[in-house]
């Protein structure tokens, strides 16, 4: 049987209102405007918007249009994965992670899966100000392109606060980028290709994994110890494999929490000079010290084998996605890589932060948050002590806001993950934390935000993993 | 002879003088805070900082701290090319590229090289208030993550207004991204692995050449005709190549300006289901039409064949960065590619996109802005006809803001560019518009404004091609 035009187009409509585009009560497009779009004559649209009126879909209101009606049964499509259905010792890395994204879907109550800064330490009315600011006094500029490298004002208060961790550098030195994951993603691109072989330090932080699997590298997972990854072990991969290059956090690692000591940068140097090896260093918690800021290792370099890549993700606002790579002699590939990938980082996000720099606001919020971050992490640690089962061993970093968490080898936290979730407590089970199912009696947990709800959540976790023993 | 504590960092301050990174009048570190960054003794700063005003680099300003003197030697590192330096004959893409992007450096009083509308179209006032309201009313939501695939109220906007160009998705077909040029990349980099064979239409705007380049895409280019490619070429092409994918804009195209029929898009969506390609299609002009909204080939396809990217940036503000990509069967591996990439598109920047949408500002504001587009397209148009070389031809779009020119065979554009950015006017040549060396004798040039200073920038290239000659 044929269909009309005007029943093609109650159909096309109708479609918009059954995925929930068109919701109750939003208006329609209005007969002429539609009908240009569409280019069909007006009583097309008409004899349309009758038939769905009739159908009992739409309802036209005298003088101001046609209306969607309540439809109860319509919703939005929204997939949904049970991560209680995925078995972790027999899942491969992705699908876990999968599983771990679409857990997140479920929007837990209480997420202490992902490392955050606590809103409540966000300096929210004073970073308004700075948009606001960059709105009247660079109105043009923030609605214009700012090309890559970016605003030089940012660039340059970047080389100012990069002083304290042992970098001279210059704004020429800086490349701005949508948050730190852009900036690693734009060093591995740049440094390595598929098949190309990289040394991680284990655990790492899933996303990391994720995107070094993505682009088709192969990988060397290093267990990291106190002192971060050892030197020694190092230098017997560098004389036995093709290395092309070396990932890690080189302070307050996620998720161990380790620290490099200054004395093992100045080694691990000296080392990737000696091979040729790239080292693409992830310093995004470095600001975030309890006691004293540590150096990074592209502070012993000069610019030959290090690529330095952080952001203010994890010291002010995620949302605003603003981060830097530092990338030496890669200066003028990585810049051409990021115009091509995105042009640019948003305009106003990039003025705005060099406002807040410029006028000191982010080191006295540094200032201020820095012993508050501080009694978060030990108060959790102490109560994750506390109230889980016997021989948990947690670490107990010198700064960020990350856990590790370690129960005695025959727990399952993939397990105790499953069950936390579904009441609704989100934590980042061992197993995401290496390409090999390695860390099942691990987990990472966040403590980005503490008060009397996430104390009770992790006494709750306690509770759960209690149960698992046997 | 061994340089003491005190020297050292004297010598680091130097530098970022010298560098320009400390300017004029700028406020040295507080001695306090300088030794605890470094973690050094006060007295080592204090004697640092005596060092440097007893070399007259710095003065004290009693009760108030250091400051940087001025030096007028000092300057900021800027690498500047002279593109004069540069031959067309004998370069290969990148370097012209290269001399482009370094063209821009000296900030031409009237670039009418790259494409975007006049600031005075901008719809600034009414947007601030967009961005003030997702302050006031979504401020967690502003600065927290907006996990790809990004802000639902904007996707839901999306979809709205692709039902014009004949798409009928939901919000849960579209992900956000950092502008079209993100999306594009994210296109290619699911679709095609380095080595895989592209078609490609031809003029194309360099930054899709050079990113397709970057990526090691085999390229087979494809003269673009008056209505757009070819059917029957393409055909025999998928005939007698692997071909992966596909890449065009099939609106007012990039540089040519001309637009697919929708009967030869769908007859090209038949093909490429036919040979199972994979279109990778770019609508960025799409909604800036004069006359009437053309289609897009994703009308008549159900996502199996067909990726569309777009972006606000040609429509409304450039420096926002917000735009996005319709993957079709591709959703899920676009959308971890992104999250992989950067996580998400700044939150701020799409929850006042998306206000702006619904509040129904961006159709009012398209309603206002397309007769002002189309005058000056016209205008530029008739001055390059009366006053450039006798046989300059100008391609006539429905839409769009861009004019593709070509001058007789024996000109050279290259030259014409280069004499023009001499005097402050940056035009594109058209050898930036092919991996081969084509188009010696065409240049794009962009009337997304036009007012009396660039009627006299245009007189004066037509004055300076004319020299050219002989």
């Amino acid at each position: 049987m044929k269909t009309t035009q005007y029943e093609k187009i109650a159909d096309r409509i109708l479609k918009l209102i059954e995925s929930g585009t068109l919701k109750n009560g939003d208006r329609l497009p209005s007969v002429r405007s539609l009908s240009q779009e569409l280019n069909v004559s007006v009583n097309t649209v008409k004899d349309a918007y009758w038939m769905l009126e009739n159908q009992n879909y739409i309802y036209a209101v005298p003088q101001s249009g046609f209306f969607v009606k309540d439809n109860p049964d319509f919703k939005c499509i929204t997939k949904k994965i049970d991560p209680s259905e995925l078995d972790p010792r027999i899942m491969n890395f992705c699908q876990v992670y999968g599983a771990f994204q679409d857990g997140e879907n479920f929007t837990p109550e209480i997420n202490l899966g992902i490392s955050n800064l606590n809103h409540e330490l966000w300096p929210l009315q004073r970073f308004n100000k700075f948009i606001n600011d960059a709105l009247k006094y660079n109105e043009l500029e923030s609605y214009s392109y700012l090309m890559s490298p970016g605003f030089y004002e940012l660039r340059k208060q970047i080389a100012r606060i990069s002083l304290s961790s042992g970098m001279d550098i210059t704004p020429e030195d800086v490349v701005i980028t949508n948050g730190c994951h852009e900036a690693v993603f734009l060093a591995l691109m740049t440094v390595c290709s598929a098949g190309d072989t990289i040394v991680l330090e284990s655990p790492l932080y899933f996303s990391a994994l994720e995107l070094i699997d993505r682009l088709g590298l192969k990988v060397i997972e290093l267990p990291t110890g106190e002192d971060g990854i050892n030197i020694d072990t190092l230098t017997f991969v560098f004389e036995n494999h093709p290395v092309r290059a070396l990932f890690l956090i080189s302070n307050f690692n996620n998720p161990s929490g380790f620290t490099m000591p200054d004395d093992n940068k100045r080694k691990l140097v000296k080392l990737i000079k000696k091979y040729n090896i790239t080292l693409i260093e992830d310093d995004i918690y470095g600001d975030l010290y309890f006691d004293k800021r540590p150096s990074v290792c592209r502070a012993y370099d000069n610019g030959e084998n290090v690529i330095l890549c952080s952001s203010f993700s994890k010291t002010t606002f995620p949302g605003l996605r603003v981060g830097w790579i530092v990338p030496g002699k890669y200066y003028s590939e990585v810049n051409k890589l990021k115009t091509l990938m995105n042009i640019s980082t948003p305009s106003i996000n990039q003025i705005a932060m060099a406002r807040f720099l410029k006028e000191g606001g982010y080191d006295r919020h540094l200032r201020k948050i820095r012993t508050v971050v501080q009694k978060q992490v030990m108060d959790m640690r102490t109560t994750i002590l506390e109230c889980f089962p016997e021989g948990t061993a947690v670490t107990e970093p010198a700064g960020g806001n990350i856990l590790w968490v370690e129960l005695p080898g025959n727990y399952d936290t993939f397990r105790l993950y499953e069950l936390a979730v579904r009441e609704g407590i989100l934590i980042a089970p061992g197993c995401l934390f290496s390409l090999k199912s390695s860390y099942h009696n691990c987990f990472r947990i966040c403590a980005g935000i503490w008060n009397e709800r996430v104390k009770n959540a992790v006494i709750r976790l306690g509770v759960l993993a209690g149960g698992l023993g046997s």
